[in-house]
């Protein structure tokens, strides 16, 4: 028998692994597996870029004949439908594996407990739940996107220690350190596209791409601006073609501007509008699950940032603080959000605190509620 | 012999004894000592209340006769001059200690080495150095009022991720929670007093006092009105007499309210002002060091950290972010400041991170330049 520490040890190990594939499978869950029998590995797999092969496919490959009568540790149930590839379920049953421990049910309706069931109903040994509250938070996005339609989102806020992200006259460059950044592209990359609003682009003329950390891939950088007023001839505009850049806007964005940006290779998501007039967020969030993406890392400006907070948008909420103050005549991290009373304001649970080359993180998640 | 890590397992503790009299033993520094023999602890002294006994008479009274032939590790170089009490170089020549290990030299010109110097004249084995950093920090008070004439100056900013201390409304209690707020009365604790703008003092009649953690001692009060425009009949008003509120003001504060606030008890500190009309806040630290405070722990608004801040005022500065955010149209943590560049700012330095009770709080420290 092997001990529940051993079962979670390794189910660790497929948790990490599974995290390899985060930002370069959507829309696929990125998933982990690791075959092991007596205390040894013989396979270990994660979902590959674009979403295939899948993490059991990969380890059962490594793992051979010897997959027989081994345990598969898998961070997702496996799924059970015929896609582009055969099921999962199928495959581990074809190993002949003995057993197979699972750490979250995968609530997409075409599995949902169908995978598990398949592996029983071939007298495979089916445990599901172990560390399921982090196999929960691995696969938010996923999960996000089934559930609410939209995909899970990280909000950062880089800015001075009182909450500022560029001087009275504009200068931002740099508030925070070096290890800072290098941490932010780390996180670019964790996810599968990189947003920010009109204004920021239009301020900073920011290329979203990861740099500096030897990656290739590169997350879909998303720009939220109802009338497509950012300049063609911008980073992001020059290098559509490399890297792709979706621009979401409102039916009343000039047409002009908008075969500009079609001619530059941008994807166009027309976005309806609330009754401000401004972008509905909520709906560009729907609208961005719909074309696929799980896991959106927003880089603010404060107007966006404000708006995703106040419309309950933010599940991920990165705080990187510089140890300076910029004073009141600096320009706000988080712009107007109509916030009255305390008791109205979204709270968000304290899940971490780090010293980030000397910058202070802190990593919060929205209080489930 | 005695080893290097033992030496410093001594002194951490003549340190952490040390530290049990900051906030009480003004304007003498909070020092702590140590009487060792074999291994064994013979005596532990800390400054008294009030500034006497120092930390050396009481180790060696607990020591007695069995102080021959001992180390005594002192945090601070012993005191070398006749005030109110015999100097303690004198009594550990007396005791016939054989070893005396300081952290720190005095800088008071009347000890300034000579401490040390009498009592290797006696034929007194003395190190000096061990652990210095951590003792100049512990003593920062003490060595700013000597050195600069004015206390180390802590700044609490308590505000939401977006640095704001109250709604647009005005509503402020509570952003941050009980743990945190218990902490910070354990900082008033340590701290000489504890100071607030005319304009907190005002719209929260706040009580300054240490609560809730079973200390009787209370600090200084402080509050900076350059016209002393606040009403007497507040809490610190109707508590002068109890608990020593001092008000710093300006040349223009009317002489009706000079006297109402003599009489019930408040202690007035006259300060220049500065060009645009306001306190010199610089003078303001002076005058306060004057008066014998040697740390004082400042709680905002929001203009008067900006000033602090601008002022180059700030040695510490503690940030205790609660996760939610306010938006811009809430009360800024810090107010103007007139930082165009961010050359300008000054930068402090990150020395902890951590999770006070689900809020996130970030110690810094100023750089030093």
């Amino acid at each position: 028998m092997v001990s529940i520490a051993e079962d979670a040890r390794w189910m660790r190990l497929a948790l990490a692994l599974g995290r390899r594939g985060q930002g370069r499978c959507w829309p696929n869950p990125a998933v982990g597996c690791v075959i092991v029998k007596q205390g040894r590995v013989l396979g270990r797999g994660w979902t590959q870029p674009g979403g295939r092969p899948h993490a059991e496919v990969v380890a059962l490959a490594q793992a051979g004949d010897a997959a027989h009568g081994a345990t598969a540790y898998v961070s997702l149930e496996p799924c059970n439908h015929y896609g582009q590839t055969p099921p999962c379920s199928e495959a581990l049953v074809a190993a002949s594996v003995a057993r197979v421990v699972i750490a979250a049910t995968d609530p997409d309706p075409r599995t949902d407990g169908g995978g598990a069931a398949r592996l029983r109903a071939a007298g495979i040994a089916v445990e599901t739940g172990l560390l399921e509250d982090e196999a929960a938070r691995d696969h938010r996005g996923f999960f996000s996107k089934l559930r609410a339609g939209r995909p899970a989102l990280t909000l950062k806020l880089a800015a001075s220690l009182d909450g500022r992200i560029a001087t009275a006259t504009g200068e931002s460059q740099w508030i925070t350190g070096p290890e800072a950044r290098r941490w932010v592209h780390g996180q670019r990359a964790r996810h599968d596209a990189v947003m920010v609003g009109a204004g920021t682009a239009r301020a900073d003329d920011p290329s979203l791409t990861v740099r500096g950390l030897g990656i290739a891939h590169q997350p879909v950088r998303v720009v939220l601006s109802r009338r497509l007023d950012i300049p063609v001839d911008s980073h992001l505009g020059r290098t559509a073609r490399e890297v792709p850049v979706w621009l979401c806007h409102g039916a009343d964005a000039p047409e002009t501007a908008r075969a500009l940006w079609r001619d530059a290779g941008a994807r166009l998501i027309e976005v309806a509008t609330g009754p401000g007039g401004q972008l509905d967020l909520s709906a560009a969030m729907v609208a961005l699950g719909g074309a696929g993406l799980t896991r959106v890392f927003c880089e603010g400006g404060g107007s966006l940032a404000a708006g995703l907070i106040a419309g309950d948008l933010v599940d991920d909420l990165a705080v990187v603080s510089a140890g300076l103050t910029l004073g009141a005549e600096g320009t706000p991290a988080v712009g107007a959000m109509g916030v009255a009373a305390l008791s109205e304001a979204t709270r968000f649970r304290l899940v971490e605190t780090r010293d980030l080359g000397g910058d202070a993180l802190s990593l919060w998640v929205r209080e489930a509620g």
